[in-house]
């Protein structure tokens, strides 16, 4: 695979001018739920980028504490994670959901350190910059010891929409989603092959649409196998959750207020989530206009040439860094109008991947480590 | 299942007007294609509605002729098409894809008889009226013999569209598909299935993307299992067949060139297709309102209490005959946009049922036993 192998050395070239940066000492580093599809892959892609850590803790619930997680050649023990155990870190990852990240994150911050944080509990704080470093690294600098990690299919829209809506401005979007089940944890990608192995006993029962048999087999008439559901968290006015956060969010980065009109779905695939969007753009903009502008962008692969094979794809994406786009089409009832899709990693662009990303740009602009603590 | 039993009910209610009309006689009725998952269906639907039958003959390929298909309580042996065999029936109904429609279809009207063809040959043709018989029932009387059956997302998104353009008008439909493989054919549930079981020794490999190991198990770098595919025939511009179908009939379909903007996405799923719309509307509309109005149409049953657990996925929508939508909801940008869910069986409203209530839809109307051929 050379696409690979070139993503692979990218990340390596930029792992060393990190490690150059840091004169070879590193930060401290401490990961809050290590043990969860997130938070294992941060671990992954901290070794994989050769961010500089001179010493990393991996914290997790009571329950995980006393396993073992890979970090490059080495193993490192879970510990339960407390305030005490992680002060005194200069960046702390948090992908432990909303409560260890409600109780832990300012208390990092307080304590010199930068939280940076994947759960939603703090993306829409005021004082929190939502960063997603290709598009609004900008932001950075403003922080006040926490950084918040989008949503991992706003991550995957912004950047496909960031560059277009630098060219000719957003209007409008709207959007549906094929998630991944990864994107709602661990349990869910159990869930999905379990249901998954007794459904290929069911076969006939799928087709039928036997929902008793149905429910026999998985223990519920809303499986995640061989099936497409809306279902999340519901919000205001028949919204989901995650649709009320894809809005926002979008906003945020982007800091715009075009209209955002999602759908959001899961979709029984592993990794990857895929976005087909229609924009109504400010200005015209012809599909190989938007390929170019694309193509320039950093972070983001056109991915299309359809009648050759190839167009985004869930399973493209996963194990990627790059956020792939295609089949970028004309409108044909206006000018300003344009359909793509786009497929991004949910747990590296959409989640750990940028998490460190957004450590790496702090790096880079000499904000970590931070001033010693206010104390 | 109480909602089973009453639409089963239904049915057979139904059924018994239609044997009434028929004065117990029935006509001659044969299946062209019969051994694939559509023509397969339009048998299980021709006895679960007791369509008046008095004679009813299969047809397929060579390869499937001696092989005997269940009608009933009684079993029929395949034939292999021709000319001669299907002369002299009152009804047809073609599945055997675009040869045998191009071959056949016409050769049966200049016989007296009349085609209802699934297949996309003859649908955009002005001599031939493209049916769903709760939306335009009334272009039947204009046949010369071949009536064709929509593509099956463009029935179940008219399904949904019809009675709200009858109400307020539509300007515009942004539609993103969730389709189920068996909308390609007996091949395409095998693939999936085969691919799935194949898959599950792999999912360290889905997780990562190793495409190669992922090649070596299922023979492609586009599985339609745990993956979410954009792949059809491709079209002009960028968009695939499907795509450019859906638009051109669904204009057909409901006497209207609003625009349409569709992105096509295989999903793995047996059987059901899903549709995620955004609508723009000649006046404002309420979701009640909508609610209303959907559920006072024939053949659709609004399935919208999300936080009950009600809201449409193509499991629920398997085997039965409505076209469920739900997900109906404010677009808090434009009171004249909405947003909605609809999912229908794709063998049954989207291909088989649809065919068979055109038949019902011509002996209600008397359009059927035909008069006699113009020879």
């Amino acid at each position: 695979m050379s696409e690979r192998e070139n993503a692979d050395a990218r990340k390596t070239r930029s792992a060393e001018r990190n490690l150059k940066r840091m004169d070879g000492q590193g930060l401290t580093v401490a990961v809050v739920g290590a043990t969860g599809v997130v938070g294992n892959e941060m671990v992954r892609v901290l070794a994989q980028r050769r961010f500089p850590v001179r010493a990393l803790r991996l914290f997790a619930t009571a329950r995980s504490a006393g396993r073992r997680l890979p970090f490059g050649d080495r193993e490192i023990e879970i510990e339960e994670t407390s305030a005490a155990a992680l002060s005194g870190h200069e960046v702390v990852l948090f992908a432990g959901g909303d409560d260890a990240s409600r109780q832990f994150a300012w208390t990092v911050a307080d304590g010199g350190g930068v939280a940076i944080d994947n759960s939603s509990t703090w993306r829409l704080d005021p004082r929190v910059p939502l960063v997603v470093p290709e598009v609004n690294a900008h932001a950075l600098p403003a922080h006040q010891g926490v950084i918040a990690n989008p949503n991992c299919t706003a991550a995957t829209m912004v950047m496909a929409l960031a560059p277009l809506h630098r060219a000719v401005g957003i209007r409008r979007v709207v959007v549906a989603t094929y998630q991944s089940v990864s994107g709602g944890g661990a349990d869910n990608v159990r869930a999905l092959l379990e249901q998954t192995r007794a459904l290929l006993d069911e076969t006939d029962a799928l087709q039928d649409g036997s929902l008793d048999r149905i429910e026999r087999a998985t223990g519920t008439a809303h499986p995640l196998a061989f099936n497409v559901l809306p279902q999340w968290k519901w919000g205001a006015d028949g919204y989901t959750e995650e649709e009320l956060k894809i809005v926002a969010e979008t906003h945020k980065i982007l800091e715009a207020d075009f209209p955002v009109l999602p759908t959001t779905v899961r979709v029984p695939v592993l990794v990857g989530h895929t976005v087909a969007m229609h924009l109504d753009l400010g200005r015209p903009l012809a599909p190989e206009e938007a390929r170019r502008i694309l193509a320039a962008s950093a972070g983001v692969e056109v991915v299309d040439a359809p009648e050759a094979g190839r167009f985004p794809t869930p399973l493209l994406s996963a194990g990627r860094d790059e956020v792939l786009v295609g089949r970028i089409r004309r409108d044909p009832s206006s000018a300003t109008g344009l359909l793509l899709v786009a497929a991004g990693d949910n747990l590296r662009k959409g989640a750990a991947l940028n998490a460190v990303q957004i450590a790496e740009a702090l790096v880079a602009e000499r904000l970590l480590p931070r001033a010693p603590a206010r104390a």
